[in-house]
């Protein structure tokens, strides 16, 4: 690296542009790699990023803006004009350049793929376009190498040099037959080791792993860990191949699942990071926190219920939030073993009579062992024992159904097409402190 | 696939174990994938499973059980005699052989080594069990294929033939000069298209982004990402080349460090997941259910203090679940937009008056929003005009000190080298909790 992403470098690089220093800034970035390019310009505002990216050469200025973060992206395309962006998409693969045609306005969009003059690569966009962002369709890229089982090994390097300038990274060649359906691969190794008078059939492995365009991003993110993959083919239910998805995407995917997946669990209900603005923060976690009040209230109006015990014996309010605390934690603890197994499907399933009971079992394990230390903690500090009693009951019962409802929820949500990580946040935590309560002044109603 | 991983596939073939049944196992096993063979064993006892594994040919043996997870694997391995586990070390790449061998008790791994025949195998190995496991080090395998800067082509591919076998996935050559320093990469694809009477030094590529061994696995898998490598080659501080890190190695390290920052924010202290047994599960949730039932506690005390105002207004005790669910929520949204920072570094850093800054005015727009909400909540419902005061005005402070000890507690963390994702689990919420009632009880003391 020639320039280092210090603070100091963006001092000096933001005076060159606050000085519209063109000298300075090409060649400060001549040689970089896009990927750092694209973070030194987030430190910027769109109009002078619009003036450092004119300076560059335009296959730097797609790769560039390819890898700007995506509400960047969005904000920063509106000062293009289309003709700029459709020579942006003449330089990306096809999935790259759908992503983009994806964060355009209708109109805009139009006009961008009809300026477009390759007709193979309009033809690709247009079929790209077709499928949703997060199944394998929509993360798929048309550009790939294929060769039909026929083929030579000579005519296959033949075509691979009549695509090199398209097909970027290139792992292996799909190998298919006259109706281009998929047969197998052959990688690259084996083609340079082949002898020349060799054939693809000769060469060729059938035992390749695809995926079908319906399948959801998870699972080809699961499919790629499972078999250790650097590239995978797609094709539609007939096996015929229509592209191929490569590693780098799918690490995007599972970094981005991660995210969403950390941010449900914390209740903040937008795409933020750190940087954003405070007006975007404040946003994404007030309309959790204003759920969290409401639930806050209704548990004011719960043990308003109650007064007529609580007057009588002021000592039930000190164990409020002893028994919250613990529904809360049993009930994220629980939902999260079920996002584990979510995320990390096994390949056989037990029954869910089994799944519950187990659950039950181990909830009945911690919620005696945690009832026993609260009725010893209890008597040790001088407490009463009718109250230890009460409290210790309360706690057992709702360690059991904090862990159902834990269990429970993150799976009903999977199954109507719901992140299951909802029922890790706030959600689960403010259910569990409601139904903590009502055990625990019904316990107590009961009891004393 | 010949075999689906049904249900009902794993009774015939659980039966078909059971009777020794070898020939229907080696039928319904030939040509299946090792990490689907792996998939199966999961279900069987080690003494079954191991059964299973000896009727396969060795080297499809040594991909199943480098397939294997880690827990199951290592309880395995104890059924194997070393000169077994040496016939699979030979058939693994040196990262996966060094995985397995990290598994052993010490005698056992000396005997596995000392009886490995292949000199340049054993020096690797011996040469990757200096590094810890989760720094670049420790992630990268020996086998690569490297050639000089003045080699022809033509003996660059002579170099591939001979490793061929050692080396199963490649994707570049990576080039270096006499004394082995790193100077750039030449992809398969240009070696394909190069002319015979080309020299390496004519097609490569001297742009390579490489690794240090001593960077950690989150820091690799952040340069792989962000350069969309599918390897990356490790160089140690003089730059002389040492290994390479391939992107499914990288994938795992994502995939667990998803898994175990999921199981912290959760409180889970084990790495368990629905499958494990009662025991595991139990064990693993118990620890933070202690310190939350032991912070549980502290607040009863604490309570116990106000007895008095307690005893005098008993509405006070309605607001308790209030102010704890919200000081925890925030306080959990606050750490987890710090994780999120961490995991995802941008380029440049604001300093850190300007970040705590920032979470402060977030911080008093959100308290300010939900004091006003709970005021006028109380209001309608026909609360006491100085008891709804006293609520908001606590409420506002929990916001703002739960902001900021969940924002510091994470960074804190990080700075000593623990999982920054502990804060955003029981511990936060116990600390908030305690907080939280302390200043609710505090302000009810002043101002009622």
């Amino acid at each position: 690296m020639k320039f280092e992403l210090t603070n100091d470098f963006r001092e000096r690089f933001s005076q060159a542009v606050d000085e519209r220093d063109e000298a300075f800034i090409i060649a400060s970035l001549e040689g970089e790699k896009p990927a750092d390019i694209s973070a030194l310009l987030h430190e910027f505002e769109t109009e002078d990023s619009k003036y450092v990216i004119d300076l560059l050469p335009s296959e730097v200025r797609a790769d560039i803006i390819n890898d700007l973060d995506e509400d960047i992206r969005s904000r920063f395309l509106r000062v293009f004009e289309p003709t700029e962006i459709t020579e942006i998409v003449n330089h990306l693969d096809s999935d790259d350049a759908v992503d983009i045609l994806n964060e355009l306005p209708i109109k805009e969009r139009e006009e961008v793929i009809a300026c477009i003059d390759n007709q193979e690569k309009e033809a690709n966009i247009l079929d790209l376009l077709r499928y949703d962002e997060d199944v394998a369709g929509g993360l798929m890229a048309k550009e790939l190498i294929k060769a039909n089982l026929n083929w030579s090994v000579v005519r296959c390097i033949e075509e691979i040099r009549r695509q090199a300038e398209n097909v970027q990274k290139l792992y292996s060649v799909y190998v298919v037959d006259d109706n281009d359906k998929l047969l197998g691969r052959v990688s690259l190794k084996k083609i340079i080791l082949a002898e020349d008078n060799m054939h693809i059939a000769d060469i060729y492995d059938p035992g390749v792993t695809s995926v079908e365009t319906y399948m959801s991003e998870e699972e080809v993110a699961q499919v790629m860990r499972k078999y250790d993959l650097e590239a995978v083919p797609v094709v539609n239910m007939q096996g015929k191949l229509l592209g191929r998805i490569t590693i780098d995407d799918v690490v995007d995917v599972i970094t981005e699942l991660a995210d969403e997946e950390r941010q449900m669990m914390s209740g903040i209900s937008e795409d933020v990071e750190e940087a954003d603005s405070i007006w975007m923060l404040t946003r994404a976690r007030l309309p959790w926190l204003i759920v969290g009040v409401m639930g806050g209230f209704i548990s004011a109006r719960l043990i308003g219920v109650f007064e007529e015990e609580l007057t009588r014996i002021t000592a039930i309010a000190f164990f409020i939030p002893l028994i919250q605390a613990t529904g809360g934690n049993v009930g994220i603890q629980s939902s999260s073993i079920v996002l584990q197994s979510l995320a990390n499907p096994s390949a056989f399933n037990d029954s869910m009579q089994k799944r519950l009971f187990k659950v039950f079992v181990i909830a009945a394990l911690n919620g005696a062992v945690l009832a026993t230390l609260v009725y010893g903690g209890n008597l040790l500090t001088g407490g009463a024992v009718n109250l230890a009693l009460v409290v210790s009951t309360a706690l057992f019962c709702v360690v059991l159904i904090a862990s159902l409802i834990g269990t429970i929820t993150p799976l009903i949500l999977h199954k109507f097409g719901f992140n299951p990580a909802l029922a890790s946040g706030p959600f689960i935590t403010t259910t569990n402190d409601l139904m903590g309560l009502a055990i625990y002044f019904y316990t107590v109603h009961l009891l004393l």
